[in-house]
């Protein structure tokens, strides 16, 4: 169950963007917020952390750009093209290095970190869709 | 697409209250948080402003609250029970104010807050029930 | 440098408690919010990470309520005494919980964690001043 | 009173930039996130708040961003350069734009604007102080 999509046509202003991209990309950062939080906690629960700290620092970053630009996104009075870019091309950075680094665990069998590769890479994509959009 | 549930399960540390519960409001505070955000923002774009003022801040004070608690909620490792609780009162409460607000304005026709509405009763009910587990 | 004073006067709604209290927990909460944030990072860096573990967790709550508060505090347009109560209750909780946990560090010669107490504490006497005084 | 300064020196990972230039812009950034949040909600209470709403917009996103910024900047572990610099030119972008937007409503008379035009104007030129010592 989400909001977003309703709250995106219910807003008196209009949305500067591609409705479906706007929405993908919402909910893919408050997703991926939510999944870099759980890892970073997961990673710190494994009995072999010292090879997890890298992974770590990346998650809470990737959480704190993330919701910043999922928060940023959700607001459509008085919108801010060169603001907008400027988030999508750090939370896309971020998502790129986050999900690099928790591929690596998965591939070594952390589930969590599978999880949270997937987040990543989805928000990524969202993020490089509604940029492109925006840079038309 | 959600992440909650299988970072629970795959978490090394188990989690200290029933999954389901858990899950359901995790997702329910970042869900809340996005809607209160855009429907502050909708606020803000509305021709009768001046009535929308407390509702703004409410929202605000709601996104604040409810990233919080989900961010904490996401952890599992080292689990402290006076802080979960307290979170969840917290929560609950500026859910439960911020509701009532919305369902004002929501019976005047306003779309964005009718959304609102049910964004913050399912969280306060989520963060009841929760409360209610872990104070059993 | 701070901006909380000038910005607590200069808003068009008086605050709700006594000014001074109020800039002192506004401003110990985002102070509070950065030392936590460093701190578990520090504490991540640290050779022997496997007992900070615990720290790190709370450091990273701890910050999380404090943002939270410190900008449920910084609004002054339609004070909610109750969501204000409970978030101050919830802050205070954490900043006990978390500053416990890095003085037993501070003693071990983490001077990270030494600072991150005081912030922990100054946090939570603000918190409880301000508590006191809108319990009146 | 402020944290910043000694937990940097406290870090097991040394900082990867001049020590000043990134105790200023983690201070700035989290001194302007407070600025931008109690400006929003000045002009919230603001009897003309139809002139007042971009200005409420673009003082939330900075707000985002500037705690984003702050917090990524708190951390020396794993530093990830591509990542430090995208958000500090997301942060740098949004603090001018936001400041240029507070300083028209100072020059009609708004306190609260005049001081937020100067943590706007300070954590901007932190940014672009620190974005030059990053790309040298």
């Amino acid at each position: 169950m989400t909001y977003a999509a309703p709250l995106v046509h219910a807003n008196p202003s209009p949305p500067s963007v591609d409705v479906n991209a706007l929405v993908e990309c919402i909910q893919a950062c408050f997703d991926c917020a939510q999944a870099c939080t759980a890892d970073a906690d997961a990673d710190l629960g494994e009995p072999r952390i010292q090879e997890m700290i890298r992974c770590i620092r990346l998650c809470l970053d990737c959480a704190d750009l993330c919701l910043a630009t999922g928060r940023i996104l959700s607001r459509q009075t008085a919108f801010d093209l060169a603001t907008a870019r400027a988030t999508l091309h750090a939370c896309m950075q971020v998502c790129k290095v986050c999900g690099d680094e928790c591929q690596l665990h998965a591939q070594h069998g952390f589930a969590h970190c599978q999880t949270c590769t997937q987040a990543c890479r989805r928000c990524e994509e969202a993020c490089h869709t509604l940029l492109a959009l925006l840079s038309g």
